[in-house]
């Protein structure tokens, strides 16, 4: 039997215990601070030879280890050769998943194509969409390697049309991911190297002898990762820090329970600090998941992972109306919105915050998750009030366009000028009116 | 007399030199990261109190400070008359400045609609783009308190149609800016509140008792505001925190040297450590720019300013070609990057990385910095190769939406069961095949 919180919304305490349960914030360990500060240091002090050191050290690599960077490059036909020796099944799999995640952001680069106006005067302002020279994909090894997320993060690059993407993988204790090395060659990657650590992201900010700086760095990763890319944050860019992850199920009562459980299942298995809650005008439905939720964990290999993360953090909560619920929806700002409902449409738009939506019973998040095509790496942690899934768009950047005609500068000029004297900048004001006809 | 550096990219050490003068790294200041972690904690735990407490302390509020929250309000009655007591030609000018900024950033939100398409088995796949609920835009005070930056940071909320734009402003010494008051009734910010540093920060990132948390804070402040929203990042969105301003000048030789040396003294009155670099492949034309400099400093203002900034940062560089000089403004990125040439679209189609492009010789940055529309704040440090200038799109966010039909989950299923086993999740691969027809 597994103990799951059931919460009403009608009860006086409800908001308290639902902000209660919804309250995570990273502690900042200051020993892995420190830790990576030291590497990050070392790897800009002296190169390769710092980076080769960590890695034999931290990833126990065999034989006394690599006594240079080349020896943890992983060239295209090992690539290839991952791919190849894939079973059937897994291959197609895997190529249709990227083939349908390449579609949707081919999708999302059309719509940003930047844009220029021509003004009465001859003024021309525009924005112009350029990819990024180069960026490093980071991928955790050993049991957390996904080839998915491999997808998920390179190939939104490679569609944006970044001129190269590096992708970091350790190998610990020397053992390759063979499935990781065959997304990498299905995204075209085109670039792996088998480090990793906070030694890998310093070397990709930074650079080294073999490792040209890139612009920008993504990808998941454990703590020492996540500071390290704080760390590096700034001399390039870096993706959101994720958070444990969540599914919301807004349910109107009407989906076969057993789904809704196993959909709970399929976020509470990622990790014990994972979250999983479902929102439900129908006591009597939510009984029944109740019941699903009893007979099938026994099922499950993961079930010590799912029964600590529902027990610690789930919640199956009884709502006053499918109003209520997306109102709470929208508070919580779920990374996975299940709307598992007849005639989802009209509760989805009643929905502002949300990094994915899964519309009607079909639409199981893990379906969202290999490939229906849009991105899976999304905003943990609420932080979908303000941000976005990755996309295309984190791999281009926008430059303004400002073409002043003479016709322009002498109305411009006179406008600048009034209000640059009005903030006591007066090179400003001189600049502007140096242009305008005497 | 100021002494000008000056580099010849032939110079075998050319390299070296310009890498050593663009680098900036801000230092981490303990003592105010410290301070600051104190007053956010204070702020979550005592609110309003500690507001106050701090703002009567740090902005040296006369008559022994004020007694609650309430008092630092600024209603719009009193936005409406600093604007209505406004010089004729200043209130006009942040008008026109108003309303082009506005154009401008309604062609940003024209473009970025969102999409939706439907496969053929009837699966709606899309993206929706959202507003956020609430913003927070913080506005320095005293002398470094500019108008133009409410402009620009509270006219792309308004128009992405973020829902309350809540606008602080510290007033040291009991003392408002009636520029920047008039400039807040301008952009119709919803909300002004005489409060400032790290504490106005915490109050907008957590809430306090009058103050509802906001979901993301723009705006610049000095080193204590950058660090307190450095530490609420992830409670709430930030945008970048600037570095000093740059400004790059390639040039054929053909601009009036007058007006290429006060452009260089624009970027340079900022402040000391703003960088202010010219590239040209003309040493005449270089001599003729170094002798107006040395003609016009003694005629501005702020001129100890230019002359610590040029010194310091400054140069001026002789290239080999205006080719060279683009590869060169690419490796630099600069925030503001003027190609004061004839012809100047041949070279800005070379140019790959830059905040605002400043074409022609026209096209001074001190109009952009005003009037001409687009944002004036913009990517420094080099974080041009990744980031883009503030835009509607900071203000919005993105949500994927996928609706799968019953005919979609049969095909998608067995991909998604197929990689969810291979990945060892599955509670993932059972929740896709739960939706398959037996």
């Amino acid at each position: 039997m597994i103990q799951i919180r059931k919460l009403d919304s009608t009860a006086i305490d409800f908001q308290e215990t639902l902000d209660a349960l919804l309250a995570f914030e990273a502690e900042t360990d200051f020993a892995i601070e420190q830790a990576v500060t030291g590497i990050i240091a070392q790897v800009r002090a002296r190169g390769d030879e710092a980076v080769v050191e960590y890695t034999n050290k931290f990833d126990r690599i065999p034989n006394g280890g690599a006594a240079d960077l080349q020896a943890f490059e992983i060239g295209q036909a090992e690539l290839d050769a991952a791919l190849a020796a894939l079973p059937d099944t897994q291959r197609a799999a895997l190529q249709t998943a990227a083939e349908r995640i390449r579609v949707f952001h081919e999708r999302q680069k059309q719509e940003l194509q930047g844009f220029t106006y021509t003004e009465a005067d001859g003024t021309i302002l525009g924005q112009r969409i350029t990819p990024l020279d180069r960026v490093g994909i980071y991928v955790p090894g050993g049991k957390a390697a996904y080839p998915s997320s491999v997808l998920m993060n390179a190939i939104p690059a490679k569609v944006a049309g970044v001129g190269e993407i590096v992708m970091v993988v350790p190998t610990p204790d020397g053992i390759k991911n063979q499935m990781v090395l065959a997304a990498a060659a299905i995204a075209g990657v085109d670039r792996v190297i088998g480090i990793g650590g906070a030694q890998a992201v310093a070397a990709l900010a930074y650079g080294t002898e073999s490792i040209k700086p890139v612009d920008k760095i993504v990808g998941p990763g454990n703590a020492y990762v996540a500071a390290a890319k704080r760390r590096v944050f700034g001399a390039v860019g870096i993706d959101m820090i994720a958070g444990p992850s969540e599914i919301l199920v807004v349910c109107d009562g009407t989906t076969d329970p057993d789904w809704v459980a196993m959909d709970l299942f399929s976020q509470a298995e990622h990790d014990e600090l994972a979250q999983a809650i479902l929102l439900c005008p129908d006591a009597d439905y939510i009984a029944q998941v109740e019941a699903s939720i009893q007979k099938l964990l026994p099922t499950m290999p993961r079930q010590e992972t799912i029964r600590t993360s529902l027990t610690d953090r789930g919640a199956l909560v009884k709502v006053r109306s499918m109003e209520e619920a997306c109102e709470i929806a929208n508070a919580i700002a779920a990374e996975h919105l299940e709307i598992s409902a007849e005639e989802p449409q009209q509760w989805a738009d009643r929905i502002r915050h949300a990094g994915a939506m899964f519309l009607g019973r079909f639409s199981s998040e893990s379906l969202g998750d290999y490939c229906c095509g849009p991105n899976h790496v999304l905003p943990t942690s609420r932080t979908a009030r303000f941000s976005s899934p990755l996309g295309v768009y984190d791999f281009q950047k926008r430059s303004s366009v400002i073409q002043v005609s003479e016709a322009g500068a002498q109305t411009l000029g006179k406008i600048a000028a009034e209000l640059a004297y009005g903030e006591g900048l007066q090179a400003h004001a001189r600049s502007a009116e140096l242009r305008l006809k005497p």
